[in-house]
């Protein structure tokens, strides 16, 4: 028992590499430090609760995409997992796509200089104000997600004297989760246009035709948190089966294919991360073999990750206030560590039930494992970040310790319940910390209510 | 079927008072207005998402509430539900007393000169400066949640020479769902003392011992969208004991019994709200009861409702874009309503499962029932607000439809996702609407980015 015990409490104070941070390190004195710049560092200059991004991990990863995929251009950062201007830039410098999926996020990433041209519109409901948009700026895709939005958009782009280069969204009817795909479901939902009925077909024949707008190919998303290429090639099985019939009938040559997002990163240690490497030379021989079989030219293909480039560098650092031990049952008692944050700037574990991997990284832990769950600060009780853990009985007040891979959906859809403030944002490279999103403050509540 | 049908779209034009604000109505023009104040009007002065809130409706709660339970005084307003300094200032001036949950939210009630005497502090993590903030503007009760938080505001307390009434949250061991309750669980909870250990006794033995602080009574809450008083009876009945006992052993008349909130609200029409008159009658008479059969002083209880006052009263009215059938089975299909708005201004669907009562606004619906759901705009499958109803199938882009009592947790819990700009809210009264919360901008994000 005081072995596994000893063996338990050494192997938390790892980080293990495929969840946390490429360059996160503990050193000697067992601080976690990330690209060189100590956690506590960190915590003392910009407070608790604050989110560390690893520029360097979320670069390489723009760079490991792009090389799998054959150019940076066809891998399309999506902005949904976490869109600030500097986010942006990173994308632009690496040479990435951009998605967006509202007037705003077009908005930030116009501000910094991201170029039009490379920027993907999506949506199932977009304003012709956002249409407009898209075309009056230079868009490089709008993505068409219904009949209504493309008859606007040939109107907005005839007005505006210009041809918009589109993709129809199309419903391959494939369903994607984790290991297995479905490959009859996922009809009923709000996006795309069907395969199975027709309308996709219609759809795409409709934006031949119109004199405003050039289809320049078919997109389509399976999932999220997928983690191999069976249902990515399934739905391209598919969707090049519609290529095949537009070039017949439309006599239109489609030259991209897009295949959406939903690459699986690794929260916990268990979990192995999609092989990007694998999932794309798979994907590739699969589209040059399917347009082959069908005697047509393979479109390049496109691909969407956000949450596979964004997600895995940053790691959001709390401060440890309230220990209470609660029995549970006769004799068996959990610990719950408080900390300084919760639901607000983390929905993911009570929207999604979402697992995350936690450290002590402000020393080295040195007690026994016992059976833990690391709640928020809010007055609600299932704000709770980590349901079932067994941590090191020696974390106490004040020490800090770290959730893995936030990088993804956590600041992106954090709110104010409670009145909290949304944490800072900071990221660090070559042992520098630069200051990305400043902590809110009661005064950006204030200045809402006149 | 043709009078199903007539019947099903007149039903929809309705407007169940049970659900809708107090003064909402449907005009001769099909328009629906609330205090007089026309939702198109709102829409086309404020845009759309736009929530309104019907002043009048709030007040009258809060007077309910106090005429049920005694006096103003005793019904707390949890802040947490929603919160603007507006709505601190109708709270203040019903006499209602103010529950607070963080620092912020303490800082935004002293903001709206809300008397600290008349306010709580609650939370499971009140770290110094929060606890430090209690004591120095003299905030009439902090619910002690852990030992620790009971030796730290003694400290605190001490150090700033004063005296801070204390109540101690208690976990009952009771939970209350809709219309049951368990009598033996949720002990496996980050709040409070557990009863059953005796760890509650200890704490309040503690507190009464405590140089600089007075225990005025304990604290207990039994769970959300309770519908009738067992939970809150049955909860009454254990922490009375307790009262009972502190008074034998340690001498002390607590004045005062906390049964916390959960009054339930009807979100759609087959729901009934909790009957406020009745569950308080049958309250107070059970604790009357217990008191005299332990041979104690009934405390006065009070109670602290936030959704039950804040909830039914306001609306969320949106613009309808992306109007698609779907089909989802064959010769079955769905109707996908798109809204300009989603799970950023009320998450409580995809993170409860939450159902909501909606209506078209802006005239009056002629069509026949047909499957419907309404989706938000958000590039995800899950934003979904009303997942599966019947509505008429003449529900049209530039329609207006709202969702009634989305008064609580939904602003509250309003993200930026997407960066979407949250809300504008307003409040109507006697044919006025009054700006609350500005909607917000591109700026406002901008803002927090160096």
């Amino acid at each position: 028992m005081a072995d596994t015990a000893r063996t338990g409490t050494a192997a938390f104070n790892g980080l293990p590499a495929h969840v946390w941070p490429r360059n996160a390190s503990r050193g000697d004195d067992g601080v976690v430090s990330i690209a060189g710049v100590k956690l506590t560092d960190v915590a003392e200059r910009f407070g608790t609760p604050v989110m560390v991004v690893d520029e360097d991990d979320f670069r390489s990863r723009c760079r490991d995409m792009a090389a799998a995929f054959g150019g940076p251009e066809r891998v399309h950062y999506a902005s949904k997992a976490f869109l600030t201007r500097t986010v942006a830039r990173w994308v632009d410098e690496e040479g990435l796509s951009l998605d967006v999926a509202s007037l705003n996020e077009l908005r930030i990433a116009l501000m910094a200089d991201f170029p039009a041209e490379r920027i993907t519109a999506h949506g199932n409901n977009k304003d012709d104000e956002f249409l407009r948009a898209c075309v009056v700026e230079g868009v490089g895709h709008v993505v068409l997600d219904s009949d209504q939005e493309l008859e606007r958009l040939e109107i907005i782009a005839g007005e505006e004297g210009r041809t918009q280069r589109v993709m129809v969204r199309v419903k391959p009817g494939i369903e994607a989760h984790t290991h297995e795909f479905i490959a009859t479901s996922h009809e009923d939902q709000k996006f795309g246009f069907s395969l199975a009925s027709g309308s996709a077909y219609r759809a795409a024949e409709a934006a031949v035709k119109a004199e405003h707008l050039d289809l320049v190919g078919l997109h389509c998303h399976v999932g999220s948190q997928v983690f191999d290429a069976r249902g990515f090639t399934a739905a391209a099985d598919r969707v090049l089966e519609l290529y095949s019939r537009i070039h017949d009938e439309l006599g239109v040559v489609l030259p991209e294919l897009d295949l959406g997002g939903g690459y699986g990163i690794a929260y916990t240690e268990d979990e192995e991360p999609l092989d990007v490497d694998a999932v794309a030379r798979e994907l590739l021989a699969a589209v040059a073999r399917i347009a082959e079989e069908l005697g047509i030219d393979a479109p390049t293909v496109l691909v969407e990750p956000g949450r596979a480039i964004a997600g895995p560098g940053t790691v959001t650092v709390y401060e440890v206030g309230t220990v209470k031990d609660v029995t549970v049952a006769e004799g068996v008692t959990r610990r719950y560590l408080s900390v300084d944050g919760g639901m607000s700037d983390n929905i993911r574990p009570a929207l999604y039930g979402s697992l995350y991997d936690a450290r002590l990284v402000s020393r080295m832990a040195e007690g026994r494992p016992t059976a833990t769950r690391i709640v928020g600060s809010h007055c609600e009780s299932g704000d709770i970040l980590i349901r079932d853990a067994d941590y090191p009985d020696d974390i106490r007040r004040g020490d800090l310790v770290a959730l893995a891979a936030t990088g993804a959906y956590a600041y992106a859809m954090a709110s104010r319940y409670n009145a909290f403030s949304r944490p800072a944002v900071v990221s660090v490279r070559d042992g520098v910390v630069t200051p990305m999103m400043r902590r809110e403050t009661i005064r950006d509540f204030l200045a809402l209510e006149g």
